[in-house]
């Protein structure tokens, strides 16, 4: 078990996960904490080149196992350069997005089939899992309004709504599967109560190792 | 079985696999057959453009994991977008590097474990396995000195002469493993006489796979 903390944050489009993020990242930085606060596809130099690759260009440009494979390229890269070395040395890590987004963006919203998922995540995380995940759920219409109006990742919100039904259900399956890992945030509220349920979510869990918050 | 004929050519820097491949592709066209001659990393839009992220930069730009899930990202995309297509229109698909080189490259030059190596080649090559394989083999002095010449892949040929030997010593003993898959071909004569060996193993392959040549 490392020093530091790794917490991700998990969900579809549009669910204000990078707003919390910084928003728990500050809180945490208040109290005398070292906060890394990164991202996936991305959150190490080699890492954020895959993710150009990634989030440019057509929504048919790869197919879901060449882009399971690049994000599990870039996941390695993220952990070897930016993850590891932080939660070695104590820090809390808060990563937008990590594994859990592989298995529910190529594998059910793209049907790469789930042993092929987590054999790529026993592969590449390892030992390494997060020691909490939040999962941010919002009903799809309302997500996909929110990006539209802030922009962004083009080429997955344009994947239609059947698949951002089944990226909500798989994110919630992962939540029932995994209970002692994931906390669900009801994201449908407002950004100040948003905070306030992460906050109430997180603190306990960094505690229970020991980081005073 | 595809209708076509799937061949690749693998080995060490500076054998001459490019040149040979050329000189094959012109020979089978000249009796009439379709051939499309590619390579890897890349022949492919998709994975031409990962190709440039693995080619370029320090040569401690990428884990070997990390490298190896790069290279299966763009051979699944390569497979996907040109060498499958070309096998069921009954097409001759020459590829300037294919699987061997990750089992020899990231595997016993780089330390990935070979578990992982054979685990990322079924999961992506699957089926569509090679025809025949021929390896160019070379003591490393010469294909060095000879990768110097020519320029090139600058990455890869920094990387030291002990890395270049487990190079070498990988491919032979594939080659070993699957003779029926692989043929090696002795690189170190002249371009004719490379040419005339290479047609000698290929002719046959065609022949039993009911391909005129």
């Amino acid at each position: 078990m490392s020093a530091g903390f790794f917490l991700t944050l998990e969900g579809g489009e549009g669910a204000g996960k990078s707003t919390q993020a910084r928003r728990l990242a500050a809180a945490l930085e208040a109290r005398g904490l070292e906060v890394v606060l990164t991202r996936e596809p991305g959150g190490a130099p080699g890492a954020e080149d895959i993710r150009k690759l990634l989030v440019t260009g057509e929504a048919a440009r790869w197919t879901p196992l060449t882009e399971a494979l690049l994000m599990y390229a870039a996941r390695d890269d993220h952990l070897h350069a930016t993850v590891r070395p932080a939660l070695a040395r104590g820090a809390v890590v808060i990563s937008d997005r990590f594994a859990d987004s592989s298995e529910a963006y190529q594998g059910a919203g793209g049907g790469v089939p789930p042993e092929t998922i987590a054999a790529l995540r026993r592969l590449v995380v390892g030992a390494d899992e997060p020691d909490l995940t939040l999962v941010f759920d919002l009903p799809v219409d309302i997500g996909l309004a929110r990006a539209a109006t802030r922009g962004g990742d083009a080429r997955f919100e344009s994947k239609g709504r059947g698949y951002h039904e089944r990226l909500r259900a798989a994110f919630l399956a992962i939540a029932r599967r995994e209970p002692g890992r994931c906390t669900v945030i009801d994201a449908s509220g407002t950004e100040d109560g948003i905070a306030a349920a992460v906050l109430a979510a997180v603190a306990p869990a960094l505690r229970a190792k020991g980081i005073a918050a």
